[in-house]
């Protein structure tokens, strides 16, 4: 399947929940399958920290580029684009092609660079709901995603009631704990006190603060994955036969987790980064009703797919089981899975049997709701 | 209790593990109560990661410097110094008086900086043991200590069986798994990559890689306090009423971690760092035997008090077990607790009544034994 991105401009006034005011925004997105007449076979994926629009299907010209989705979404896949229309948007603040800190501020000609307003989920919901108003979707026949993408899924349902029929909530939590916060936390501490940073102004200065976004991706990648699969995986495995006893890598996990650094400091951008992990900070839905989330979800409409993963010590069940509880207090309809995976919490991004049969199960449902 | 600083000269060779050879060591170590004449009621308490020599006590002339394991080792505490001879030594390689990094190097006349060797917690016994010959003790009481402290009690009992009567191992692992190298690496990673780390030789230029010990020391913070702690401590409390939606602190848990990377960036020598948490790494002493680790602990003549705690996610009760298991393998004696804990890796350096009952028992039996 060939992926195209499109753009689409918004040039109104846009007031995120921070209290900044963007004069303006585009959005580069992706579509994969056809809208139908009444537009009813939508489907919206919301990405997560490190992903993008890019959802499904490979570039024409370049084929190794998949989408992060891949194995999910396509013709005749679990979310079957056959069947289903599906869009995948890169979010505001986001640092592939949609407004965010490295575009140009029209107020001043230059980049946004650190003074790149903080964006939330709320205001992710908001933007994205103008452009299924714009493709003529009144309502999505499901809001999906995985980790900060299902925190996506479950705002929609509180702050666009009538537009979602089903959510699907991948390994996410209600909001984040302390231990949370406390790894975002870390990685920011990394990229702000990297001399390269500049206040957020490195782009003027032509340079990208690589260690810390380095280190901010090693951190994460140790939460993403489970101790059991890093052991299976790495275990104690030396790089080469013998001890060297020197600050060379010695064990293939050091290794590794050199190289996913790297890898991500050469393709992301440090404010984009900063942002979103401020944006998984401050959800928190609950916040508003005074801790009180099935009053947060009480105008809920829609039905629920609520899924976490047994190893997944990030957004562990319990996290998810805390969504169910509020949902089930609201009397809604809620199907809950706990997927017995060893990976972590990057299960929700692998192609597991049990998996993808529920989810393709579930979007069964959905289209024989729409016959 | 006031404690004393002492020092000894070692001025003869020392073979380390990787290959390098110090010409002359010097210790610095504390002891607290006094040795009996048989020279047979003498603990040896191994410090971890972040401490030193100064176990318990305080000092004349600086009061609120208080011992690390202050709560379980003085006179009428669970390690009873009006019993008990206890020596805390600062480790070889240390940052607290001790030959290390920042010493200088007699072959240069300058700093050693980047070019001290690696040390193991091998070399550690044979320093740690090398001071007990010149105190005229022929076999240890007990050797004990917690995380890394443990680790060094249980290497004793294998290279030094017949000096130690009795080990106490708390929270301890009988290696790293992938994920604690993992956490080491990002933690070494922050440090080498700051700009002021100049290769190992900071002191020459004046300056301290205070950005990456920071970043180390928020890391290791995180492994060392459990989910539940954190959320219980700090939960989503903001530091100030509403939110800012900027770069500055927000919670609650970014203030104190913050803090305590500060605190810690002002105090610790970075070189020191970095061997500590490879010679964390490096531990494996079932290595040699093919990864058996009770043929590794077969000639041990030790009995034992392994501990752990439930909530202790860095070095969980199972890796407690796996020990365990390779000394009931040797038909060893030896006592286990499992204790329900909510404070994480952290709980061994806490006052809870349950793990002191149990340290005060232990050592009641091994004083009847030496009546």
């Amino acid at each position: 399947m060939i992926a195209t991105p499109k753009f689409e401009s918004f040039p109104g006034n846009i007031y995120l929940k921070s209290g900044a005011v963007l004069q303006g925004y585009d959005l580069v997105y992706e579509t994969y399958g056809e809208l139908n007449s009444d537009c009813s076979n939508a489907v919206l994926v919301c990405h997560a920290l490190n992903a993008s629009h890019h959802v499904a299907g490979i570039y024409e010209e370049d084929e190794k580029n998949i989408g992060w989705w891949d194995n999910l979404v396509g013709p005749g896949k679990p979310l079957d684009t056959n069947r289903f229309f599906v869009i995948g948007v890169n979010n505001l603040g986001g640092c592939h092609g949609s407004t965010g800190p490295s575009s140009i501020n029209p107020l001043t000609g230059k980049q946004w660079g650190g003074s790149f307003p903080f964006v939330t989920v709320e205001d992710w919901v908001e933007v994205q709901s103008r452009l299924a108003d714009r493709l003529g979707i009144k309502q999505f026949a499901a809001v999906m995603g995985g980790s900060l993408g299902g925190m996506q899924a479950l705002q929609w349902t509180i702050d666009k009631p009538e537009k979602v029929k089903n959510a699907i909530v991948v390994a996410a939590a209600p909001k984040l704990s302390a231990q949370n916060i406390a790894f975002n936390e870390v990685a920011r501490q990394a990229i702000t006190s990297d001399p390269e940073f500049f206040d957020g102004n490195f782009y003027e200065h032509g340079v990208v603060p690589r260690r810390g976004l380095k280190i901010a991706r090693m951190i994460g990648h140790i939460t993403y994955l489970s101790d059991d699969a890093m052991n299976k995986k790495f275990g104690r495995d030396l790089r080469e036969d013998i001890l060297k006893f020197s600050l060379d890598i010695e064990f293939q996990i050091e290794s590794y987790l050199r190289y996913q650094g790297d890898k991500f400091a050469d393709s992301f951008d440090a404010n984009t980064y900063l942002r979103i992990t401020k944006a998984l900070d401050y959800f928190d839905p609950a916040a508003s009703t005074g801790g009180d989330l099935a009053k947060a979800l009480a105008k809920s409409q829609s039905d629920y797919l609520v899924v976490s993963f047994t190893s997944d010590w990030r957004f562990s069940p319990q996290r998810s089981r805390e969504i169910v509880k509020a949902l089930v207090d609201n009397q809604l309809n809620v199907s809950y899975a706990e997927i017995e995976a060893p990976h972590g919490h990057d299960a929700f991004l692998m192609d597991d049997a049990v998996y993808h049969n529920l989810i393709r199960t579930y979007f069964d449902r959905i289209w024989e709701g729409l016959q």
